[in-house]
């Protein structure tokens, strides 16, 4: 018999909801103060002359700029942020729409096909790994695995949608603020970051935490059966995360590329330049892709990891010996992480104030690195009163046992891989180092040599990010097995609030930067938001370097619990069944990056047709005498990404049933593996090569240093070159590269799901063989 | 007890060296039918004026074409051919000396490290596979691996030498010919081509017969042994390949790249204008990157192939039995290869005759399909004559059973996927097809469109070749485990011969067209050489696929052989150990490619540089009164290919001897199948999407089509994004891409040399921690 844990279940049961209460409100109250910088909109744009005489903090901090008072600024401001908002708002509920009749097909498959493992029996039965008890039976596991396949699905799809909401809300505000300094204007963009960052993380754990304690009324002592059901919530928020990358990834990057190559490199106006038809459309997809997208996406990997951490305590000593608190320890280090992100967040927006512009990036590293440290305190003492000192894991048919500060130890290297795989990102994607200004340089022999050097930088930076996820699961496997690389991944996204703050952080300066622009606000202000974004396109890299290190550990993660439920012992490479798997799983990420870059360039040139249309057709266009047509191009990019998503969508969502069904549990784990292993490499490498790209073109416009200057400027040779690798860079970063963390991770959930209908039913082409 | 094969031992032996003979015989014919087209340079550079007025086929064949008797163009194409095959010669001398250096070392090292195994004992020791059994001493195999492994390195070496020595003894030939039409200059290019191709399959063949009836002289009845010291010739073949591979792929694409750069981006001077510095380079390099690389890489694999198939072969029952013919299987196989090869080249040269330029291309394609079906019969009579009707073959651990159809219809297998995909990767990189039509069509919105679509491409070409290789994998690998796979490698190179004449016939060609350029022949010859040119670039990108899918099969043959011998029974990916080296492997390419990209993107920058400075300061270097300094150029490939070779060389030659040291057999299992699955997805994906950007260039300068003549002419915006694409598709095509065959398959072939080695003395880190 071994010990439980320190902490006493009530307390368990008290803290975790209080933490995510606790970062709810946090979060409601950061929106309360960015919501004090007025727009006028605010009051209906018609009224555009009203309550615009305190702008927010009052008068006192009215410190440097122009124009605070010009009404008609911050009408044109209002105006932009509506038609942003409202596009975005259009597109989304558009493809919540055709998500909304995927998710109720893809619950009736869940349910028909995990209710067909017992042949619909209502009876109990005996539990898989202790036949000695009697456990729930598999329909009622169906109907709660939907269950919590809907809620996960709900959960994000609203972390989405209100992840882009408050950015919708923040950019203007931004750009208002930037009159104000650029100090102001960090602390707008970061709070508004920190609005999602902090409801996402807390409504996810709320969500699941009461889903559970729901679900055990039912299913009392059977939390084999209890848990299994939960892993529907990984799924579901998985699904939706799909469509939100995919989707918004192929929305933005279609707006984005047609606009800079009719724009930029055909009529030579400046980008966000409101002439261009095409920069609504633009300014929506940074919400609906990298926001909403982003967010969904995280919001999954983090269901994920909780789900296959605890699928597989559950048939360990925590759960065969009901210690609910151990079997809480994910939870614990979650709601740990909350408290842990809020004083984070302190440091950037109370603790200290930003003055200049280049102190902007090390505030936003800084909140990194002291989210980190803190961190590993609070999982100590998380593994101190949240564990057994000694206990017992699910290895694979056997018990493994395992001491608190082992498990300790597998949640920290998760938590430190992540700090290195964002350093190393940055080091490969900021153009404060040499690789970028290698990539920059190249631009002398023209856009050849650029791609060429820049493709060679992305397959570099995938070296250091691979030895750490290797390291972190070398480490976490050997002390824990599967459950060792749960909460690895766990460690890894449990300063996702803060994590997620940067992020958002980078869309939003951006946007304000293209509101700016549009507004026809002085060129001091737009050098403002051009700062911020731009220590923006750094953070957002290392985010994406961050998603994609976690997606790794979660799908491995994800790949134990499938393995373990279905029964599995060994997943042998020596076997064909295996190999080809391994295989087929390696070329998936191909396929689907051929399927969403094809989908970017198609959907880019019907843009650009549209563009070049009405840049002909509308007299006094380029003049600025007349407004060009934004709404068309608003439903070309939504149009398109509706329709182009599907293929991707099938290929993922399809894959794990066709292989499972016909060819077996075994083929189904090469797949797995395969799809894992190549999928990270190209997700790293697509994301850094299209980040190196961007901030090459950065680096030239900028012309900081000497050696910039001789590559510069805007319009030079090279620069021109720089222009179109930052162009091949776009769907790169922002669609498909990103888009293979969902691959790799909504496989692996998919197959945990229906592992149990896989391992009665599956493999039929060589049952019959 | 199982049966014998119905071929007598007494005639195995006969036939294999008959069939190689009359392989080098066929080959030595070709060439002399060659050698009578005449270059005056035969009889010396100086007397340009004599033996001119027959020109080889006497007058009666002399149809079209203006100035077959000027002699002035005679001797310029003399003079060119010189310069290039002093510029090939040079380098391979260089390239081979340091390769010699490292030869020696390496040899060192393989004798040190399995001479270690049993601590460099005499004494005889009882066999790893039957205890009962005596075999001979770890000393001895070390000492005849290493002598095996210098016998694969010279063999190489030589095949590849002289397939450029013979390569650029023809093209001067071809550009002669084409004066007398298309057809003639076919003639002479393909045949040149069957010389290389017949050489190299024949000779390679020859030696690795009488290496094993050598070896067998002192090994006896210790099989197991003697094919295990006789992978060492494997070992040497690939480690010389890698070098041809990676420094000829470096320096041709250097000097390819550098070229175009400044000649035709720049200077607005057409391809292989003689006022081009890098031109002369530029031809070297297709010599020593497409035709020296080429034959050492596929001479590698069906060097491992044999190989693989010999070492599994000896441990399983015809090796027990010491059944010789049966034994012999994989060399039968090459054997009836040859004759087959014999017969197909005849319906190029001899039973039909190429007429008009839509000719070229089916003429070529049909090569293929004739010497496929042909084969397939041969295969049957190969595998009823030459092994019992049921034998058993070493599973892992187990003796498995296995018919005579079984084996047949895995040699099959891999000889038909072969087929397949060389036709998928003629439909994705020929510009008859839509895909390349497509990609030329993005060319309207410029270089950025050109890039994503063209990627995209790369990336769905990997779909079909991947399905095809899985069930090539499926099939064998259930028949007859991995004697299976290593035999349906050896059936997809089984008609290497034709393949390598097919192959060589590209560059060939490619260089003839040079030599006209450079020589000022007429408009309608450099029509014919283009048209020649064009068609051996749909059969260049067939030839790679062919190699990667021959690569992938090898190196998974080779990985089951290094298993087998390493004692491994299984490679699961459910272990730490196993899954971090998965990751790690698949990482490697990436790595790899990161590194012979930047090379070449560095290689050619100086290229450019010099080029430049040229144009520069050499006074009427454009009007064309002054000659270039082409010797410059040359060396700047030479010192850049040879210095930039050896880091993706140590990277490909130490990983597996350092994981295997450090971290074990196990690990480095995991590393060989993570660098296969991932390694052969991108090595197809970079050289379809390379050449597809080649053939969509070529597309739009052509304009047959009403759709490619709105893309052009040549200089229109279209088409210089179009060669932007071909720019950067040079190395992800001709080096990076595929250098990783050779990645894959090195790497699997060492670990199999060192397995007795690591399996004793390996994994120390684990051992001591």
């Amino acid at each position: 018999m071994v010990a439980s844990a320190f902490l006493p279940e009530l307390w368990t049961e008290i803290l975790i909801p209080v933490c995510a209460v606790v970062g709810i409100a946090f979060s409601l109250f950061q929106w309360f103060i960015v919501s004090r910088v007025r727009v006028s909109a605010d009051q209906g744009a018609s009224s555009s002359s009203s309550g615009g005489s305190k702008n927010g903090y009052g008068d006192y901090l009215i410190e440097e700029e122009e124009g605070v008072n010009d009404q008609s600024v911050v009408a044109k401001c209002a105006e932009i942020q509506t038609a942003i908002s409202e596009g975005a708002t259009s597109f989304l509920f558009t493809e919540y729409r055709y998500v909304g009749v995927f998710m109720v097909i893809f619950a009736a498959i869940i349910f028909v096909f995990l209710g067909s493992v017992e042949g619909f029996s209502t009876e109990n039965k005996p539990c898989t790994y202790d036949e000695t008890k009697t456990c729930k039976p598999a329909l009622a596991t169906a109907a709660f695995s939907t269950i919590a396949f809907v809620l996960g699905a709900v959960t994000s799809v609203l972390s989405g949608f209100l992840g882009m909401k408050i950015a919708t809300y923040a950019n203007a505000r931004t750009t208002l603020e930037a009159r104000k300094g650029v100090g102001k204007a960090f602390i707008v963009a970061f709070r508004s970051g920190a609005v999602m960052g902090f409801l996402l993380a807390a409504s996810g754990l709320l969500v699941l935490y009461v889903t559970i304690n729901v679900f055990k009324i039912y299913y009392g002592d059977d939390w084999e059966g209890l848990f299994e059901a939960i892993t529907g919530y990984g799924l579901g928020g998985s699904s939706m995360a799909l469509f939100g990358r995919v989707g918004g990834g192929i929305y933005t990057k279609a707006a984005d590329v047609g606009a800079d190559l009719v724009g930029k490199i055909e009529r030579n106006i400046p980008e966000d330049d409101p002439r261009n038809p095409a920069v609504i459309a633009d300014n929506v997809g940074d919400n609906v892709g990298d926001i909403a997208g982003m967010g969904s996406d995280l919001f999954g990997s983090y269901a994920e990891a909780s789900c296959a951490a605890l699928v597989v305590a559950s048939i360990s000593s925590f759960g065969i010996n009901h210690d609910f608190t151990a079997m809480c320890y994910p939870l614990l280090i979650s709601s740990m992480g909350i408290l842990v992100c809020l004083i984070t967040t302190l440091f950037a927006t109370d603790f200290f104030e930003i003055k200049a512009v280049k102190e902007i990036e090390p505030a936003l590293k800084n909140q990194l690195i002291i989210s980190t440290v803190i961190m590993t305190v609070g999982i100590a003492v998380v593994s101190w009163v949240g564990l057994p000192s000694s206990f017992t894991i699910f290895n694979f048919g056997t018990q493994k046992i395992v001491q608190n500060w082992q498990l300790f130890l597998c949640v920290c290297v998760g938590l430190w891989a992540g700090l290195i795989i964002g350093f190393v990102t940055e080091y490969y994607t900021s153009n404060a180092y040499s690789p970028v200004q290698d990539v920059a340089d190249s631009c002398r022999t023209g856009a050849a040599t650029n791609v060429i050097f820049g493709l060679a930088l992305g397959y570099k930076s995938v070296i250091i990010p691979i030895f750490a996820i290797a390291v972190s699961i070398f480490v976490s496997f050997s002390f824990a097995a599967m459950y060792g690389v749960a909460v690895a991944a766990l460690g890894m996204l449990s300063t996702i609030a803060t994590g997620l703050a940067i992020d958002a952080y980078g869309p939003i300066s951006d946007n304000a930067g293209g509101i700016a622009e549009m507004a026809g606000m002085s060129h001091r202000i737009r050098e403002r938001t051009d700062a911020l974004d731009a220590a923006g396109n750094t953070t957002a890299a290392i985010g994406k370097g961050f998603a994609i290190g976690s997606a790794a550990l979660v799908s491995l993660a994800l790949f134990g619990a499938f393995v373990s439920r279905a029964g599995v012992h060994t997943v042998d490479v020596l076997t064909p069944k295996v190999i080809i798997g391994l295989l087929v799983g390696a070329m998936l990420p191909y396929w689907f990056s051929a399927m969403t870059m094809k989908s970017v360039g198609s959907a880019a040139l019907k843009m650009v047709e549209e563009v070049r249309r009405q840049f002909n057709t509308i007299p006094g266009l380029m003049e600025g005498t007349a407004k060009p047509d934004y709404a068309t191009c608003v439903k070309i990019s939504t149009d398109a990404s509706i329709k182009e998503m599907i293929p991707p969508g099938c290929l993922v969502m399809l894959t794990p049933l066709i292989v499972g069904f016909f060819f077996g549990v075994e083929t189904l784990s090469g797949v797995l593996a395969g799809s894992l292993v190549s999928g990270v490499q190209i997700a790293i490498s697509a994301s850094n090569t299209g980040g190196a790209w961007d901030n090459a073109k950065k680096y030239i416009e900028a012309g900081v240093s000497e050696h910039a200057k001789s590559l510069g400027p805007k319009g030079s040779e090279p620069h021109k070159a720089a222009v179109i690798g930052d162009t091949i860079g776009d769907p790169l970063k922002d669609t498909s590269g990103p888009s293979l963390n969902i691959l790799i991770k909504l496989m692996a959930v998919e197959s945990l799901v229906f592992a149990p209908f896989f391992a009665t039913h599956g493999g039929i082409l060589f049952k019959y063989l």
